[in-house]
């Protein structure tokens, strides 16, 4: 039977780690802060919103809340990042996206200062996470799989990693990530041939193809390290990953379970990036 | 025997087609122009000049040189940079890069509009090759290999791309252009354990490990075909690539050929890259 690798224990110890960072941060006279912006009331968005703000709460980060109504426009919301670029008292800066199809998004999320881009939503970011230079952060979803494999002792080196999806918000950010760790990396997508083929030589098997039931126990390699980072919904209505996790059990050494997986470390992760924004400004 | 696949010939195809571009560029009024800031009289730095230069000059692309000299100041380069940006005659940059070490090569870089960033030295390009957003343009040696590709007629879609090399200025960079074009790709560097496994499975294998003679015969899949990047010198000091030339004829379906090869698509790529930079900014 695999190890189940929990979310929630990985996240748990990141939220602790946060909390007393945030406590030797206040120490200096710095109290981190996250300032959420929201246009509309989605409830995608808002759940989001209070899970982070649930988070920031517990580390002990400050949140501010700018929200605007459905029938803002590209400029209020240009000023508003504008504003938050300037207020040393915010450090990093989270805008629920899509944006409404009126909003120019692109222009939106441009204008925040990089510095502060805690969810890598700014070009600028993107380039950080592809060169490896430090500019903004990368993707949470991203760093919480790496988050997720260090709490548990694996190291991606010299592994080869078998990346399903090629999304900017996760898969090409994560295989980015896990070169850096020096892991060899394949990244397979909807249009692969003979998938099977690659995803059998993995070592550690990242699937975020966002299709449920889509890895089979015979896509897997027997004591391989299986990270699901789908979201969707199986035929009752419940939250399930890609992976057939019962296969997974058998073939795995180690596996994600979903719900509890790397969703559960995401959150934390976004905690992790206002800290750092805020050490990072306010001690230049 | 392997087909050979010919940079001189792609070059001259991509040369010729430029030429034909700036023609029509100069019917609308609009006469593309490369600047070239050098510091310095690096060998290295002459000799990719003269060759831009010459490339230039046959396409009908007008050339600027602003040569500093060794001791330059950052300030005076940003303030250069600054005047390239502003010019509008000016729709291409070339830095010859490295700068001395006394410079601020990262902010000098950054300095430019990457509308003007037509060899990928902005952290804005980089974003856009990993992203697929259309922000400046690609690195010229990984788009190269894709006109190689193009010009004889291979297609990545569906294929399996292997890498050699993690580079910025061209391992990553070519692995984001192949999945653009639907390939699975893999990305191998000097700390992947078993290259052999991964190579003998690509049918597209790129070579950029910068090392004479690493990619063996049996390394290569029968019927693959061999790209080179790799600019070494032999024993005897020739210039020689990464790829064992001799039996990638016998196992490969196609090979590129050191010299000849991507190199002599290189420079056309660059020039090709001016044209469509001064399109998109006199018709914008």
């Amino acid at each position: 039977m695999a190890r189940v690798l929990s979310g929630r224990e990985a996240g748990a110890a990141l939220n602790e780690k946060n909390r007393e960072k945030v406590e030797r941060l206040k120490a200096e006279g710095i109290s981190p802060c996250l300032a959420i912006v929201r246009v509309g009331c989605e409830p995608g968005d808002l759940a989001y919103e209070r899970n982070a703000e649930k988070r920031c709460e517990k580390a002990g980060v400050l949140v501010q809340k700018k929200i605007f109504p459905r029938e803002a426009e590209t400029k209020e919301l240009l000023s508003m990042m504008e504003e938050l670029n300037q207020d040393p008292s915010v450090h990093g800066v989270l805008l629920l996206r899509p944006l409404p199809d009126e909003l120019d998004e692109e222009q939106i999320r441009n204008a925040l200062d990089p510095k502060k881009d805690v969810d890598a939503m700014t070009d600028l970011s993107m380039s950080g996470v592809f060169s490896g230079r430090k500019i903004g952060f990368p993707p949470c979803t991203a760093v919480a799989v790496m988050e997720l494999l260090d709490y548990y002792g694996i190291d991606p080196a010299g592994k080869h990693a078998v990346v399903i999806g090629r999304s900017l918000v996760f898969g090409r950010p994560a295989a980015m990530l896990l070169l850096q760790k020096n892991a060899t990396v394949s990244i397979l997508h909807s249009r692969s041939r003979n998938i099977r083929d690659l995803t059998c030589q993995a070592d550690l098997l990242l699937c975020a193809a966002g299709r449920a039931g889509m890895v089979t126990g015979e896509m897997i390699r027997e004591g391989a390290v299986v990270i699901d980072v789908g979201i969707n919904e199986d035929a009752e209505g419940n939250l399930c990953g890609d992976v057939v996790y019962e296969d997974a059990l058998l073939k795995a050494e180690a596996v994600t379970p979903v719900p509890g997986g790397v969703g559960a470390v995401t959150t934390a992760v976004l905690v992790s990036h206002v800290i750092e924004a805020a050490a990072r400004l306010c001690r230049m």
